[in-house]
């Protein structure tokens, strides 16, 4: 495994120079284009990690998974998908003219940001700060690490500056596919967003999501299976943005990425797997994630496509 | 296996109420409506059957495999996918509006007409008729049956009524994303759409596309590994049209559908399905289809995702 | 011109069944359906009047024209059409998915929202306040009445329910096509909407316009008559949302409709025309002023087209 | 007036170099850029012409006129106008996009090719030949020129390259927007769009429908006021692709374009004016031509917005 991943690494290395590190948010301008780092966790619990493994970067869109698991455990699968769709996509990630195409105006799956918004909307706590803190409890359990917290100049920094994500949700409500106060919705939506992780967190994460729902290293039932297979079909169909399609080809297994450059991938009953990148490319995916996971996927067998 | 399978099969006709059969092609319209057959191919090339197993149907979009895998298989992927993309999509299957506002004017997938109809335009082949001929002898070699033909009635019936095949056409070749008679090219796509099945020919082809191109009764070797792969990465991003995400989430096994009521399914290393019933719900899937292969997916325990 | 006017009268007195109030903002719900009103005001400066010439009603949109009027004033054409286009649209009034597909992120023109909105971002005033009220003073000027205010509760309304416009500006500080503080513009936006004007305001209005210019009951310099001309070119092809076709080919005269249910138009040249009537038609127009305007267009050969 | 228009000349000819011929039609790439020619009519009878009044060039769009002028004098106007619209666009004139939108599939006007191929579609002759001797006996009425014949050339050109038409008009039977066999239908729009004119006979027709219907040369009564008004309205609002509302602005007279480098503009009640120069701007409208007519509107006042 080990010996796996480091020639993964190497390859992944290579490209890094093809990616640049996220701009929109000031804060995300700072992160190292030259870190690489990947992690695995099996079923079984054990961890494998080689590259800039001390790298922390904020999950950003990794977060909607938490948000989203969280709804559906505790609202039930029906009432979330009768506010958001289930649909691949092949837009940009936050484009806003689809919304206004289709009738009803629901957002096409939760990992666009526009489903992500409506998602947290639905969430039965009662304001900003406590819906946060359910999504961070269910992070924590998910990468069985309790220390985990938001980057506060991240998660301001994205508040600060999200015209777009305003835009959506605005839109949103204006349609009727979404209730409540809308920057105490956003401002959950940019704080899960600023969760910071390792690359072993999101490993045991993935491995979490490929172990049905029990963590692999605490043993606690994080989450059923059925929200599990759900979530890895979403991942498998849209994890990767516009780029979901090409990553699935390269790398056949289900992953979500974020922009600040993690992606976790969760091999059903076999492994978790993430890689820590912030050089993305133009769809806003790491570069030498996606490389290396290619590596690793045809190496270890690990396609399930 | 043919316990589970004959639940499937009465899960399936309990809710082939819900669905018609396609009647924008009018020969399709005279399909039955109450029929539904499951058929399974594991690869060991054991077949198992069951319902109304000697229903033919036209495959209809199903042969946009073939004729894709054709082209890679001839041509190279890096030559195919410079014309055609690999990206999800939510619209319908004959969506034009996506063409005209993508630049380049490149069709989102190879499954999507669009694509299809560019992928055939780019085989090696001189006329219609070899063109045609091609995709046949693939099938053929796909589901281990050299007796398979097409549908005359159906392919002409096709021909005759397709504006919106020949306006998607004509749209790709004012943009330059092709070149060649039009005609000519669309007479071959009707005409493989045409190719008629049974649920058997299809369980075989599922295996053949799950068995990494080595067909299980015959023992060619069809597709190389690397075709089959990306062919299923596109069948579980987009292979049931903008039911793809839903199939995903319900079922979880790479599949491509077709209005003619078929559906193949091809769980990797491990099994081809098929099932074969002409009532279809609003996206054009057969609704008894897809409700027996959730129900089979579930208890053979054969998600992949 | 009295019997004419009392004849338009009835004419659209008799279809204000078919149109209703605009409800979209609560308090424009509360206006009288049934009323009607039509004045005209000859360029030497004689006001004919009849109906319901009571009726106070907020402008809305019609107040798009000063804004503009103010903005090619104070900063040049080339200035106010860098950030705002001149073309036709045939969408909603708030649509927002023409922002997206074109590049740049140019508002097609600046009688839709979108437009009115950054040329109000453009405006050279330090705050909400005073871009309100150099509005207002030239909307009384238009007009000849020092006395004209805005309705507050209007305002006020509006300004807690338009999540539509918010979208739509924080897409276009998104994507470059604005800058400022979006509240602040929208408050003043929200603000001019409110103006509250009486049939014969807009028949004045109506009457600087098409003397270019010069208010013909108060002698005074208003605009210039380049800035007039663009203000009617833009009020012939877009000025009744996308009900502007068919007012061009039923009335052919330059006009500008609000919700609030005036319309105002000019005859260049020859004579200013007003209707205020609060039951809309579909697009937003209101049904009975666009009746009795293309009976007046016809009977006093009033049309320029 | 002579010397007014030698003015416009001058001022034409200096931004010829900004344009070039039309080249989507290969015919059309040889005519000569550096052509440009002006031309009125009085409604007493009067022509006035200069520059190269010799140059002949096919009419392209402005045929649409003719045959929408035929349609509704044939069929009236409930009959036509319920196929197509008569709302503004921004669009290209040949874009498709809006036809997918659009619910119900009604080409947004009859000036731009999909609601022009519509318009001839439901013209009651038997075949090609009779509907485009039916266009082109109008054309002459409306030129009072009967020797104007289609050039050969140009026509073949069009039918043998025009793909995006041919891709509207499948588009246009597949979704029910009109019937009919779409070879011949197109076979006669190449063939109207053919038809060849100089700037004397163009200036004929907009003199024609400036005298509402009355041909001031043949005082023959080729079309009812009320047909004028609405072919003017249109012209206003739509007559020059996506720069439609730049030139009501800049010229502010009801005008139709063609990509053969003519325009024909018509003052209600005064003038009929017409240019012809080759050399298109990036919208597909004769640069010259709208230089030369912003010229004239401003000195001789003609401007009706």
């Amino acid at each position: 495994m080990i010996t796996a991943m480091e020639e993964a690494l190497k390859k992944g290395k290579e490209v890094l120079h093809l990616g640049k590190v996220a701009t929109y948010i000031p804060e995300l301008g700072r992160a190292n284009p030259n870190a690489l780092a990947i992690a695995s966790c099996t079923l079984d619990g054990q961890i494998t990690q080689t590259g800039d493994v001390g790298t922390r970067a904020s999950i950003q869109s990794i977060s909607k998974i938490a948000s989203l698991a969280l709804a559906i455990s505790e609202l039930g699968e029906e009432e979330v998908f009768s506010k958001v769709g289930v649909d691949p996509t092949a837009d940009p990630f936050n484009s806003i003219m689809r919304l206004e195409m289709r009738k009803p105006h629901r957002p096409q799956n939760p990992l666009i940001n526009a489903g992500a918004i409506v998602v947290l909307s639905i969430l039965p706590y009662p304001d900003s700060t406590s819906r946060y803190l359910a999504v961070l409890d269910l992070v924590r359990k998910l990468c069985g690490n309790s220390e985990i917290v938001a980057n506060e100049k991240v998660y301001l920094s994205e508040k600060a500056t999200s015209d777009r994500n305003r835009s959506l949700a605005y839109f949103l409500r204006s349609v009727g596919a979404m209730d409540g106060d809308i920057e105490d919705i956003l401002d959950s939506y940019f704080h899960q967003c600023g969760i910071e992780c390792t690359v072993k967190d999101l490993a045991v994460m993935g491995a979490t999501l490929a172990n049905d729902g029990i963590n692999p290293i605490t043993q606690e039932k994080v989450l059923s299976p059925r929200v599990c297979r759900l979530i890895r079909a979403l991942m498998a169909t849209c994890g990767l943005y516009d780029g979901s399609g090409e990553f699935a080809v390269r790398v056949g297994i289900p992953a979500k990425s974020g922009v600040g450059g993690g992606i976790v991938a969760a091999v059903p009953g076999k492994l978790g797997l993430a890689t820590l990148g912030p050089a993305l490319d133009n769809k806003g995916n790491s570069v030498g994630g996606i490389e290396a996971m290619e590596y690793l996927s045809e190496k270890l067998k690990l396609r399930v496509l």
